[in-house]
């Protein structure tokens, strides 16, 4: 497949994610103008340095206008607010410029594809289906979700990466009101930063990422909160790595885990079924459960040990 | 202090830890002989090409013969029998030859030391106490414990390193019976190879080890056990990193853990405690109460982050 080209990508939100796709739309020459709109000059003035944005904007109707593709990269809680505020601003069709050498029909027809980076989906996705039904909405500008399992523990557009995605599984959720065609388009997008695209309903999306990724986050949280402060000092690699993410902001944990609840609670039930197995063998001294129950652990994080890249 | 030259190291078991150990010794001139004593001819040949070892022999006796550093590097379940097999053959004063030019005299004095790697200390420090106390033990045969917190989930000499201790802690555990000199020589010994040294008691040691090591050891298992096989294909890097130590080898944890039971379970209850605030703060949905515990455990694991190098 080519590589899309889109006349102006533009980038709401640029901590590492968002830097991180700019960098990379930019090194792979995918939008001849990248957008970034953010709230604080300190965050936009590093993604320009970083190179991720080719103008950098507090103003959000500026910095979306004249976009086919806008990529809200904002913490889970402002997605939904976000991305009603970017179809505000382009209503009334300001996403086709005078002396655009696209006609109105053109424009029309490709529209302005919305997408997000958000660690849930379901929520976020549901209210803006009932948002895009609204009689208000502007028909040229369709939403489809989106979520690369890909980032790390640092925050801001100094830690991003131009290939940040190389490699990594994005998830896409497009649900019943998604044009094929829309379709087509955020998964290429993806695809030509390098990743790997999947699709899940926005519910089976949600209940995926709380086991590999929710509920790992509180355990290694728990595991770190947990370790007494006069033995920390003789930690070795083993720890350093099993509470790595409990390093992640607690503000944008904290939202993930809500938004995602009762996924993260039916997870948290089948873990602390295993856990009981594992305390039943070590407090009955039970050598034979006990190797067994290592011995599986091992067999699943093995058979998944190298199917994706470490972190940029 | 310069570094010590030792006239025959004998490691007793060349796994990974004993290889680097070797590579260890021989890329710092440390000792004119290495000798590899292990079971497994594949394993001794393989010791021998990356260069760990100058001799290697399934022949404890002549392993160790003419040597003035022991260092056991089995599995936990073995340290103790290996330790008395080595006083047992030693006895009788082979470790001085004929043609050597020690006399007997200054052979007897610096003796031969022995030391571990075990993970586990109170258990085996105990035993070998109480052997050593006992008439037929030879008087120039002296054991103290050690522990290089190093090494990683892979196994065999292939995965060895020469590096494997450098900025790594080792924690030595002499007991009242140890004499100055040989904790001094040990000490010296492992500073030699890099890293740093830290003495504690065996029980004071099993204590840290089981709240640093062998419960995320426990928990990593639990974790990636848990995880349902339908989902684990969207895992990232969180989750291989959170999972990371699962992947040891199921029998050798198996020893640890029952080693060290009575002390994993101990850290295994105020893990619970924790564990169990963060399951109510999430079934309560008390956002304050979730965020504060997440920026706990953010300030503990950040505190520590930068204090051991790596994996090699």
């Amino acid at each position: 497949m080519p590589s899309p080209t889109y006349k102006k990508i533009a980038i709401v939100g640029v901590g590492l994610i968002g830097a991180s796709i700019g960098m990379a739309v930019r090194k792979r020459r995918l939008a001849k103008e990248v957008a970034g709109i953010g709230r604080r000059a300190a965050s936009l003035a590093a993604a320009k340095k970083v190179g991720a944005v080719t103008v950098a904007t507090t103003n959000l109707a500026k910095g979306v206008d004249g976009a086919d593709l806008v990529v809200v990269c904002t913490p889970v809680d402002g997605i939904v607010e976000h991305v009603q505020a970017v179809a505000s601003v382009l209503q009334g069709g300001t996403s086709v410029r005078e002396g655009s050498t696209r006609s109105r029909r053109e424009a029309y027809e490709c529209g302005v594809l919305v997408t997000d980076v958000g660690s849930t989906k379901a929520e976020i996705v549901r209210q803006i289906d009932m948002a895009q039904r609204d009689s208000t909405w502007p028909a040229n500008v369709r939403f489809i979700g989106s979520h690369p399992i890909a980032g790390n523990e640092k925050r801001g557009p100094k830690h991003g990466s131009a290939d940040l995605f190389v490699e990594r599984t994005v998830i896409i959720t497009p649900t019943g009101d998604a044009k094929r065609e829309d379709v087509r388009r955020v998964k290429q997008f993806w695809l030509a930063l390098g990743a790997k695209v999947v699709t899940l309903s926005p519910a089976e999306h949600d209940m995926a990422v709380a086991a590999v990724s929710h509920l790992p986050h509180l355990l290694a949280s728990a595991i770190a909160g947990a370790t007494p402060a006069r033995y920390v000092g003789f930690s070795g690699s083993g720890w350093l790595d099993t509470t790595r993410i409990a390093s992640g902001d607690p503000a944008l944990w904290r939202q993930i885990l809500l938004a995602n609840r009762n996924n993260v609670l039916d997870a948290l039930k089948t873990f602390d079924e295993q856990w009981n197995e594992f305390r039943k063998a070590l407090e009955a001294a039970d050598a034979t459960a006990l190797e067994r129950l290592l011995a599986q652990a091992k067999q699943i994080r093995d058979a998944h040990a190298g199917h994706q890249a470490t972190d940029a």
